[in-house]
């Protein structure tokens, strides 16, 4: 998709802080983090949502997903993890190529919104060095 | 898991609208749901989150979820879906059995929190309809 944000991502035409790559996979830094260690997930193959991800790829991403959660689990200090996929804009759906959210959270951490969350940029040597803490742990 | 509630349905000890079932998955109506169509699937093998949950079991999880949201699709007026796994106290997680939310989003919905959300009954009637509406969808 010519036009696709994620996809010029995944051919290297827009930066990325990248954590995990494979032949149908990418992880990398969400630049304006909900939380700290804050990670996508997306398929190589553009896909919108679930309702049209090729199954292998849906595996894919979903067994990343989970080894991704585990390294975010070691390399940060942290309580849990919310794994949100949206569909549509009615979802909040912001990019329209199929994405997991990796939010890591922490005990006293803000109440988490989806649909309302607002888009807010963060400190990029921050993201940088959590990126090389999750890959360090992988 | 003895006292678990969703190994308690699983075998059949607590009653529960199902939507699908196989053997290693089950879908089910959540009783208090954020909105109309609110689905949940789950692992039959106990496992408690994404961190500890056997890897045949994510991907049985996964692609059931993704069948389902297609049939949530097709037999309720909906714009959208939220998938959400929740992993840890802190992430608001509240039955400690790895569990997929499928939560249906219409265009003019409310904004929809995960960490902030009230647990609410629903209307027992109106939640077995959706189940039937569902299944036959599938």
């Amino acid at each position: 998709m010519d036009e696709c944000i994620f996809c010029k991502i995944v051919r290297g035409e827009i930066p990325s802080v990248k954590v995990y790559e494979d032949e149908r996979v990418l992880a990398f830094k969400d630049i304006n983090p909900i939380s700290p260690g804050h990670t996508l997930v997306i398929p190589k193959n553009h896909a919108e949502n679930i309702w049209d991800i090729d199954e292998q790829d849906l595996i894919a991403v979903q067994c990343t997903s989970r080894k991704i959660a585990l390294a975010i689990k070691k390399a940060l200090k942290i309580d849990g993890i919310a794994c949100m996929q949206l569909n549509g804009r009615a979802a909040h759906q912001e990019v329209m190529h199929y994405h997991l959210h990796l939010v890591p959270r922490k005990a006293d951490g803000p109440p988490l919104p989806i649909t309302s969350w607002t888009i807010k940029p963060g400190d990029m040597e921050e993201i940088k060095e959590r990126a090389e803490l999750i890959k360090a742990a992988l």
